[in-house]
């Protein structure tokens, strides 16, 4: 056994307010002592699939090669086949068959294998309805991450069977973009469906303020490099870390408030304003 | 020395706003630098010894069997006993004497030896009057994950002298059940201290839809298996991933502030109904 | 290599609601797969360098004498300097030069050597202008845990340039102290920028009850032990585990709300009180 098992990384809408995520590393613990469990998120808005969907596929650029994905988002538990997959890549993914995992596949090259995991082998008995986390796929991460094989855990099943997910993309004119809110972050930024790309396919790359318009809410933003560019109070574009395009706005002010409290999903315009 | 030390698996109500988790890790690290810790849950109700005990009794099953216990709610710090204990399946458990380790010691066997956390070997001095968990607990349970035997650790004591708590029973007659909030979750659902089998013995199992009466509020929940199966809006009775009954509504209701805001403790009375 | 690599140690305050913390996490992981992680904090109020200060130099008794440091609050990112500094007494601290590090690396005995993280072995490109804790800071700490030479991670600097931040001191008179807020936690307890010797200083060590005034708020508080000695709703003045005289009061009253919702910086007097 090396020194330091493979590493299990696990994402999640299950908050630390209760036991949830607690539980999960108990079960992968006992099964797999010597690997590290790294938390990329489990503050994911709850039940948001797309949300999980963006940030994981987001995040493969920075994880161990061979780094063991659980991902669960799962508004349908009980519902969703449980699967396993092993990415053209080699990766391997766990997690509800609702979409959650599909653009993480599809970066990876698409799906090479894939299981339903239904092996008693791997399975915690009697498995609640309501907890496939701790039950079904929380043992089969770990049972990865101890270095069993994919086939091991139970069914083959056909990749294109699953259960496909597009992130959605904005709709880009000259002068405009139509998108809508991906993320929002603590500070009140405001994470768009954007890419930089994006904003100079509109043109809009040359200008020198942006009119930021939401259902209920507007500010004109300058395109900044850091926070820091931002004044107290202005607003502000920026490219996130993750390279979406972000509303800001210098402290203490807050963009998501300014923009009337938006939340993920809601429209926004971006032009190059009428002044 | 092996390649993973034995586990710690924690549990307070510590939140995570403030640094008290974080400073627990660093001494235990300190201590016992190959052992992984498994955080299974510090955001327990402040002060909510019985939550406590509850969740950690309900845990045992998850835990890899060799794993330290490092259990802390602990309203009255600094005079608690602090304490460690071997149960009779050999299972080690730290935490202070107010009741917290009392379910989980019956769940398993009883107390085979107990000892009181006074070995200037193992207190890190001062002692804070108001932080035992940084100062005397923590550094016990890394003691013990490190591979000290349990009598170490301070002097011996009376298993009989522990202090005492019961997880409060339901009352079952013929069509109902008079019993309590054990807790809430983030999604709103309401967990009764009730077991599926006490339903059946009210009488209830094969009522479609079930009254459920809290002080100030009330809602009519059939008797489901997942969240899924619940319409939005509609009510629901479950057997939560933790074997208790839980009502819950379908997203976006929420079944907690539909019973009019409930808390642990407060009563809720389930009946067939007088429609 | 040995079984358990070098501890990382990290704060920030990115909070748990995004994957801030949990990506740097996966980026540490895979440079230094051996190293466990201890998160010290990162529920830190945003962008407050001086409580970020005052908790890292607090903690320092705690920790592992080999554990690395990662320490991150920063309102500058991308105009800040991003630096690792070996202490006279031989830890390695990393972080933004904003004054975050300058506290703790005065009680290690000052700056033995300091460097800029800049080595394109180290920094993940292309660098976000407004995440360097991702890109350069949790590298360069991985790096560090991994074995690699301070030299390496950049060009070296004179200790003497890096940004300077104290914490702030009360005024002590016969009688009176004038303080400030230093920090709130989760309970509504008052940290105090006092020491219990200053308490002393002033002669208020042996007043039964001293005044504390805020802006809009006051009480009148017993000198106490513990938690458990202040009866519901009264006052008291504890040494909290960090060892800042705080203001408390007993459950389920709150003391931050009694003295007017206090905020961290806000000005607080003490005296014997004219009663």
């Amino acid at each position: 056994m090396p020194a330091t098992g493979r590493t299990i990384v696990f994402l999640s809408d299950f908050g630390y307010r209760n036991e949830w995520v607690g539980i999960c590393h108990a079960v992968m613990n006992r099964i797999a002592p010597a690997s590290p469990i790294v938390d990329l998120s489990h503050g994911l808005p709850p039940l948001d699939v797309r949300g999980g969907a963006v940030l994981l596929v987001d995040s493969l650029p920075y994880l161990a090669a061979d780094a063991i994905v659980l991902a669960i988002v799962d508004p349908s538990v009980g519902r969703d086949r449980d699967v396993a997959l092993e990415a053209a890549d080699g990766r391997l993914v766990v997690g509800p068959d609702n979409g959650l995992l599909a653009p993480a596949a599809s970066a990876l090259g698409g799906v090479a294998r894939a299981v339903e995991i239904t092996s008693p082998e791997v399975v915690l008995t009697p498995v609640s309805p309501s907890f496939h986390a701790r039950d079904v796929l929380a043992p089969a991460a770990a049972h990865l991450a101890a270095g069993a094989d994919l086939a091991t855990l139970g069914e083959a099943l056909e990749p294109a069977t699953l259960v496909a997910l597009a992130i959605p993309e904005p709709t880009v004119e000259r002068g405009k973009i139509e998108c809508e809110v991906l993320d929002l972050n603590r500070f009140g930024n405001v994470l768009l469906n954007v890419r930089e790309a994006q904003l100079a396919a509109a043109g809009l790359d040359g200008v020198e303020e942006i009119q930021v318009d939401a259902t209920s809410g507007a500010g004109r933003a300058r395109r900044v490099e850091t926070y820091a560019d931002v004044a107290s109070g202005d607003w502000g574009l920026i490219v996130d870390p993750r390279g979406w395009l972000s509303v800001v706005r210098g402290n203490p002010a807050n963009a998501a408030e300014g923009l009337g409290s938006v939340a993920p999903g809601d429209p926004i315009w971006l032009t190059a304003g009428g002044r």
